[in-house]
């Protein structure tokens, strides 16, 4: 190994590693891949676990990255996977941020630090996104998307991508940071002043849910969650949602808020479910001056009411993964657990039970919420 | 008149004045009216000149206030009209921050001082918004939508929608000031920050092409802007634009925009056509982390790219007005002769001659762009 | 009473109320006064308990308006003390945001809703502050510096200045929301993004205290809080204080911090202490880009490192009370139970006791930290 | 070469160049040094002309780096000066954002991108300066200050450094890119929306006198330069400042500010003189919510106007050169010739006259202003 990288001997790194890769769309296979060595301000992880996000599906099922419009040449023996956490066992030249045997958990994003976007904060709209090969390698780095991911043993990443883990939270509830940093990071492109004020998440995927939990911790009141099924409701209800809202058992979603909140509208919506329906539902139910995140889409383009939103001067945030460093503002209140992420995480499996792993978290079998491999088990 | 408003013998205030009013939809007839006194924080304005927009369209054939869904109880004797300037001639009770005989441009909107947008100084997105009636009354006024606009001779104004004109400003000219306000307000709520920033404005109409000079006044380059006709995109290059770009002659808009700005896309879209066409083309040609501002909308819900808008993090502000003082910030420009407004300015008419006048405006009679009326000619 | 204010039979208004008011400085007397009328806009509040803030010492001493330079002409008969909460007991003209009966705290400015900073949002840098008097009221108000405040048994407000109670929440613990409003002020002005940065209150006062709860509320870490009595500190860490320094014990409490916390410094200050060695320390142990809120002041001059700031690239915030809403975000978490307030309300006296319990607040009586005075026991 | 490096036969390098470098303080000699080798996101600037800015004297004076405390080991061999410009003649691998041949002027910063603060986009904070030297490198470079300047023929500068330079602007104007961006970095940090509000300039120093330009670019009105000679201040009216005032004339500078302007005092204050008057008068002149911002300090400690600062919600910011991509902002408005920079460039001299340059910079010879070299005459 080269002399300018660190490792230590609590910790032997291994020849080769076990990593599932692509072959075509919705081809997987487990094979023994060479451990790369982490260079100038990376480190090499230990992956101890990782979580299935639905964004990993459409990766698999498309082709990676799934992000990218147009799409990329290197859609074979790449590894999916962004939501991992794990143990530092090497450092590259430079690294003195981190010590070998750190728990840490990732951010899915290292920008390029060199585009207009990286220069102003927002490394998750890096200009040179995708851009991190031979010759035109601008160094940003998106794992699991256009960088190789995390359904393997050893990752390397970026320091930027680092948040450590406290002693006392487990590795599965140390995957879910990154979930709850994505709604974290919504709150802050709102403004992220929310105490006190009225805010709906829409869609209680994991997202969603913790979105709940963020938004209550920052002290959002009341937080109305929206969704289709009660057992998801009423975990919604437990991560601190002060309503929960069964549309099906509504005959208007939008006027069943507006009674129980304020006729006004509420302050703040997240929208996690990515549909028409909820889009608009968004909109309808936001008051004046007031805000939405969509923190998801719909596959293709939808009819929107456009005229609500502007005569009400409603503002309406694109917001793509977990920027501005708010997967650290998320771990902040995880680690005082202000909230118990861990009521999402419903199941385990083995590295190599991936494909039995993606039925469960896609067709949500046995009420599948947060499905987490543990690669060493 | 009550003896705590001022008045001066040099403006002497007649008891009568000609004024517009509506009856039913596309009902209109010049009537002689009281002229009303001013209250606590008001001022009587005799008016000199009133533009009209393409908004006063909308409140005259819908009723009004064309702007609030649901519609309000006063469809009848009510005066639209919402550009006007004059010159005061009596001030209310407490008012010594203007003085008889300067002359004014105004904004539209008066909050109600109290909600919680009013509080946080969106006094345009009031959630008191059309409360200015009876017992009712919140103190918000929308002159020109919820309450009596200028198609008269004289108005009464809240002192906060008073902007001082320069005496080598002209009546026409000064009525521009919040149209040119719109865009400022957009480009407030976008950041404020777009000296050397890439900017688009879509549509030629007043707005598009005010904003386009609003847009190089604070230093936006390179500014283009997109349209459908030949004429206005010529007026928008004396307004400073550094591109124009005629959608009829281009195979492909949005690529015709990259190709010569940045194959990336633009940081910033001004969207001033109101279609779906051009919502979806501003979302396209807007570089990842990009922001678009929506100042004008469709009639109707429209097939939106949300796609494209969350995986590029794309943020899209619907814009209502002139808010947060941006009329001031407009102003400091004109004041300054940064551009010349006039040159949107293309005929005058006699109060009089309302229905022809408004006839130019809606059918673009003789290139017609800003049709203003002098009430007193 | 005029028949547009609404009152109940439940909560019948006296003709008068017992009223602590100023004679000379340092001369308070309790009169029978006259119970005014709320006019429009406005409330009578029945006064249940009030709160002693140095602040009110300094007004008593020095003669009201303590924090208007150059005075003003009503020393006399007038009525300080600005830390009340009450029961509705007559509602102004169009106030239908409240009902008769209802329990409200109160923050002190009422902004004139005209000048720049209040168009801003800005009420408590009203630049018609103090101007609340006859034929030059501009309706500002600040109860208990320029208008009367509530060492008195009923009080008018304005709608814009009252938070309501929830049943739960003691009398005495509404008296603190203003309190720790002042910081969440504070740290709104920062920037209010504070989750997992760094923070040092310095001075554990009323306000540094609440500080202390607000900090952590919003999920800085570590929040550290030094002082020089340890028993406040104590109380400090109960509002849950990281860690504690006593300046008394430590050789270079600058270093005893980035010793603790990071050798950098800490992200964000506020200096609640207002001495001259406090603002160079919390300037000194500021790292590059940080921040500090002022939430006290020394009386005056003070040499300041001004070099280090400006080579250090940090930002010096004067704060002034409780602005923009900061009290309804700080209500948020109180309501919720976030930290106990009631930790820093040491003693309760009567009304008519106000010169003991002024001697307790200003002498640290038995521990004093916050003293209440309940004007119907 | 490496041959990843890319150069061009029309720019030859040869194999060595003339460089001024610093022995003890006030030491300087023009010594043969070999030309360096552009890395990673790096360019080879021949340096065609550089500028003298105050804080090199310090720089030179007192030894590098100036500006952090505590010094740093590489006192000699130095070669500062951080105001230049030049035409690239290399681009290090992987760098396709520039040309060979393009000319281009230069920020001084270049953060680590990998602290808390670049990765917020304030590279200028980046909490590793200083930090560039053998194992510790984390590649934070401020050229001048703590990595090679500009008194030399050639230079190495990140990408991230750069600023194209359009045809028409001389090498001269070019150099002052950089001065403009600082007061533009501290209108960023003030807000930004400075049209049509009240500004002072304090000190018509080279930053203060290119203040009023870009305050006035920005909208700001009216722009008051405070200074102590009438002919800075005359150039500082031909660069737009409404009004100019001579403290040596004027009894009280604040109240012959206040009397022009507004009784309330301005909106914003930029403070370039650096003194313990100047920051109180900045202070006393600043309106009930105004802000000041700090681009000159004092070398010592100061007796400040706390008090009059907190108690009306001022806001002071100590900022530190020209960060968050100001330059760039700077440059957009001199490229469109909203004002003439090259006012205040008042010398030239070759790069072996280095001595008297600065002795005319520092004694103000022959009323100099900005005293600039070019290396290659």
């Amino acid at each position: 190994m080269n002399d300018l990288i660190k490792t230590s001997n609590k910790f032997p790194i291994p020849k080769s590693m076990k990593a599932w890769v692509l072959g075509n769309a919705n081809e997987l296979k487990m094979i023994d891949k060479e451990i790369p060595l982490p260079q100038k301000s990376e480190v090499l992880i230990r992956i101890d676990a990782v979580a299935i996000c639905a964004t990993d599906l459409d990766v698999i099922s498309h082709g990676p990255p799934a992000m990218i419009e147009g799409g990329l040449p290197f859609n074979k023996n790449f590894t999916p996977g962004h939501e991992y956490m794990g143990t530092i066992v090497a450092l590259g030249p430079s690294v003195d941020e981190f010590e070998i045997g750190t728990r840490v958990t990732v951010e899915i994003h290292s920008g390029c630090g060199q585009c207009k976007r990286c220069r102003m904060g927002m490394y998750t709209s890096c200009h040179n996104y995708g851009l991190n090969y031979g010759d035109n390698d601008k160094g940003h780095r998106a794992n699991g998307f256009t960088s190789d991911g995390g359904f393997k043993q050893y990752a390397i990443n970026h320091i930027n991508t680092l948040i450590k883990v406290p002693d006392d939270m487990t590795d599965e509830e140390a995957t879910l940071v990154v979930t709850a940093g994505t709604t974290m990071y919504g709150l802050t492109e709102l403004g992220g002043l929310v105490s006190g004020e009225s805010l709906v998440v829409i869609g209680p995927g994991p997202i969603g849910l913790l979105g709940v939990a963020i938004a209550k911790s920052l002290g959002a009141y009341p937080v109305s969650l929206v969704g289709t099924r009660n057992d998801r409701l009423e975990i919604g209800k437990k991560l601190g949602a002060d309503y929960v809202f069964n549309v099906k058992e509504e005959k208007n979603i939008v006027q069943a808020v507006k009674q129980k909140v304020s006729n006004l509208g509420v302050d703040y919506v997240i929208e996690c479910a990515g549909t028409e329906q909820a889009l608009n539902d968004a909109i309808l139910m936001t008051n004046r001056g007031g805000k939405i995140c969509l923190a998801a889409f719909p596959h293709e383009q939808v009819k929107i009411n456009i005229p609500h939103m502007v005569i009400n001067n409603i503002y309406m945030y694109g917001i793509r993964g977990e920027g501005k460093s708010a997967t650290h503002r998320a771990m902040a209140f995880m680690k005082e657990k202000r909230f118990d992420a861990k009521l999402i995480h419903t199941h385990t499996f083995k590295l190599e039970d991936l494909p039995l792993a993606l039925k469960y978290a896609r067709e949500r079998v046995d009420g599948a919420i947060k499905v987490v491999l543990k690669p060493w088990e």
